[in-house]
């Protein structure tokens, strides 16, 4: 909390799965007071919100939104985000919402410009993007320490549940393409997207598939997703001009390592033709180094950002534009399964704001 | 050597890098004499012929061809592949090609057609196709204990040297393509190919990349090769309806892995719809197993192979069809990569002739 | 909960770290009703009661001792074990003990002998034995799967708090002896115990030691215990004639491993003196297996073992002898620490009762 | 070899599995002109000698030793080592002999006596030292990088072959011995040696076995070996006050991990007692860091040592003593594990000359 300040009053729509997550972090924070539970079944409301003691339980928005919280957070199915959100903003309420954004990049581009035109802050709950491993990337990234980036494969399998309205897609890439934007300076801006998808079992939807999007400077992005997967891989390597960076999220003693290793090849020969690439490539093979990470919980870093985000009248680091970045490659991504892998360019985002 | 019969007599042709190990494999073998070493430069086949006792060196192709040699192995650069085998096969030679077969489809589909007019065997030296590892998981697949095959990834990865010739889908893809030729009941046919490449240092050529390959039966193949990269991966995923199976053949002490472990859809559900999926969807989570594999030489394997083929008058393993299949993908990649990614037919290769 | 009968009524003695974990469990089983809470510090056991629900907060333990329970489990320091459950036995409780059974050896025997005369369950809160890992291990040995055992190495190292009033051995191995106690058919029975410990902080104990176990059969058991490794491992490796399993309980992904790998020695060789050894020695290089472990807690396991043991009017899995085993194991191993790895033969047990 | 220098010119004495690989490294090095190779088998000794070009293949030990060699290495059986050792040292030449120096510490004293009288180099090959992973954990015990050591663990293990002749001490441990000698300033010194045995299959000898060696200044040593393991292992872990070492050689991807964490210990407490303990504990959990190794020979830098303390008028790197310290070791091992495990205090040593 900043000195002096008092703590923002917040109320949190939805108490299904990550709700409860949400209202108990918020009840923890010091930067704010948990005001309310709401849900369409009250009872629901009302288990989250009593152990948390003093928290009121309610079943309408209109009421919610009428009372004198600061801030909304939405954790609703996707496809109620839209008017959700939009109700809130109308009534001055800064506003954080579950990943996705939205259902749609034109419901997300409403609420983001929505957001901009009442100066209220709009956040993704990108929650990934607040752990310390990711955190520690994206530093890593912005000092030049890997210098130009090269490449970046980022894998997600795992034997899981095939999900009824969603392929594997949108329901594992959005951490991956959240991760992306949040490390890439500037965001995830790729040239086009590609998808490929497999359903081998006849499920009527992808249960595996791969993302390749370039970006710009010629540096490949490749997204993996399995939910049939009989091993679990969570990893991203990000190979660099300097450094190469592998984070294997299921070692918990070495979850990042830092490669001192890497391809050089002479900028400045005079020589020309095939035989001048051999000859002046030369390798690096330096020292491995794993970065000691703090012990901290992404979502409580998460719930102090939203509050230092209003505080400061700025951007959130995730804001609506990094969740409408992860949405329009989304739809590429479908629209791009649907033509059998043809490149499909992302809906034009505009001029990137609001990145801090 | 089948019983009764004297050795087959054999000359290598190319005294570089992989030439030495075709001699000694075939010096040391019972089912070989090895007759003689040829190439252009006399004193390199001396230094390959004369350490291994009573080989004849020479120079000369036309002087090897009219000799009484059964066989020729080709160990030479890939553009030469065709005229040297061609006149061998024209002269009545077996022949064995060093992969790829030739430098395009064109070539070697001339090359089998050669062969198969004149009654010979043509070979191509698909190596890690003998190997304990590779000889497992084909058996594995054909006994049916993966079930339907549903995914398939292969990945090889490595700080590698930048070849200044080809780029990295021809110098480390071939290896996972005949792999892959080998592996598949009926060898490598897929539907189509898409093919990413990046050169993010500059070098003219993709120094890493990814292939799509759609198989039948909605079977989804993906390889992954990179020169760039701090680590070391050769690892094969083949997903399967009954079981999957890891293949790291990086681990010495657990190669290969079979995981009975799955997903399993209802196939005789009445219902309908999305909510079908979640319902009826129901996970394996047996035991894992890994196969103990003998230590054997894969080369040492396929000279036996390439002699047992001659003498049973039957196509090798890895026939001239294989080297084929592998070159018509590798040159489909070719042209989707010089299309950005758009989705290729391999060129159609007619009957799946000669697979034992 | 055995068909028709009611459920046992029980008391937890001690909030503090591990009694409310005792508490929940026994609420949330079928085979028991949880009755009260005991502690000196009213207000904490308060704490631990009430969001149970209609459990009974109380501070006496003679109050308790005169309510209708049936049995009383005691997780309160171990110096205190001893008069808690002399106490509850005499008032004709079943007793269950946090580990270790007592403080010493002398205690703990008292403690057996008085269930024994009463006809009461004396069992000891080995939590590790009913983890599915331990279970299926036993399961394993005792179905001669392993073949005849030939060595056991025990690893618990990590970096851990340097306990104010215990060593190394007395915080961690127990752990160890526990699992060697429940696995070993009869249960632990070293011939002797050199403990060899190292303190290179001067901390006044051992920070680091092993214990070394001689079994019946030329069985070597070697337990390694630390707290100031770098790196966590807990494994268990157990050599056998037939097979060799190693526990790595820090891999969920491959948990237990069954190498069908050994050495095996002719028998029956008619030759003699030092040669006639490594003609005879031959090795298997067999498959490795990885069983499937099903996911229980293993604290609700061991409630209702507990349950089983008094309405079977039974000897529990890990009954007071095992805890008197165990100790007996401790106390000897501070004797050898006491004398610079002196051999030391632990006190007598008597005969094996009790085990099932 | 020294500018200006003409190279030394050394024999190989003993053809059968160790002396064709010293000869290969003579012959390749800059330092030493390879004369002769001298086996009883004459036929044995022209075997390594004529594929080298020039060496003489001899069978005469005497005549070897009135040749102008100037300095012999010694690949018999250990039992040989004595005799051909001190004759050579009578005859005025330097002496490499393979591990172990000699077959009782009293053999070895006389060579390294005899040596020193005539001041000329007696060196030992322990080929470990010479490898890059220990020559990089000698620098940095050496700076200080590890702080004050605590422990030491070191572990070989494998499926191996049972030995005629040695028992698994004897077999293995001289490696382990040797390194730990190399790395620790002033070699290895432990206090006393207690080791325990076993062997379940009845060979007549220990098949796996325990060396606990209490080191100066509280540092306990461990080092277990094992021939009947059906995993291999070759680590070892050295704890220190300000840094963890762990050496994986079977980890060709990261063969040193440095960890910066550790337990500190107030030292300026003014309390007292056991609660002072917990209190003054502390933990850092730091960065973890993999240095680079070069790729080199170690025999071949092992060759250029032998050849440079000889020119260089100093004891070798891996002297006569150092072999000396190894075999008091093991001697004092071998009375220990005839005594059951009781500590016993290696041969006096007398003062460690010699180190460089």
């Amino acid at each position: 909390m900043t000195p002096g300040g008092r703590p923002l009053r917040v109320a949190v729509v939805g108490a299904g799965y990550w709700g409860p997550n949400l209202a108990r972090n918020f009840a923890s924070s010091v930067d704010w007071d948990l005001a309310a539970v709401c849900d369409l079944d009250l009872a629901r409301a009302h288990r989250v919100a009593d152990p948390l003691g003093g928290v009121r339980a309610l079943s309408s928005l209109p009421d919610l939104l009428s009372s004198d919280v600061d801030a909304i957070a939405i954790a609703t199915p996707a496809r109620t985000h839209h008017p959700i959100a939009m109700a809130a903003l109308l009534a001055g309420k800064h506003v954080l919402v579950e990943k996705p954004l939205a259902d749609t990049v034109r419901s997300a581009r409403e609420m983001v410009d929505a957001a901009s035109m009442n100066s209220l802050v709009l956040m993704t709950d990108h929650t990934y993007c607040y752990t310390p491993a990711v955190s520690k990337i994206r530093d890593l990234i912005a000092d030049g320490r890997l210098g130009d980036l090269l490449f970046i494969d980022s894998t997600r399998i795992n034997l899981g549940l095939v999900q009824p309205d969603v392929d594997v897609f949108w329901d594992l890439a959005p951490h991956d393409l959240s991760i992306l934007d949040f490390i890439l300076p500037g965001g995830l801006h790729p040239d086009d997207v590609s998808a490929f998808g497999g359903d081998p079992l006849g499920t009527g939807r992808s249960c595996l598939g791969h993302l390749m999007m370039p970006l710009p400077n010629s540096v490949m992005a490749h997204v993996q997703v399995n939910w049939l997967s009989p091993t679990k891989i969570r990893q991203v390597v990000i190979g660099g001009s300097e450094r190469t960076l592998v984070w294997d999220d299921l070692n918990p003693q070495q979850r990042l390592s830092v490669y001192d290793r890497g391809v050089d090849l002479g900028r400045d020969a005079s020589g020309s033709g095939s035989r001048r690439v051999a000859a002046q490539v030369s390798y690096r093979l330096g020292d491995t180094w794993s970065p000691a990470l703090p012990e901290r919980e992404a979502l409580a870093d998460m719930v102090s950002e939203f509050a230092a985000a209003i505080r400061g009248r700025r951007p959130a680091l995730t804001d609506g534009h990094a969740g409408l970045r992860v949405l329009s490659v989304l739809e590429a991504a479908s629209r791009s399964l649907a033509n059998a892998g043809r490149t499909e360019r992302p809906e034009h985002m505009g001029l990137v704001e609001g990145r801090p």
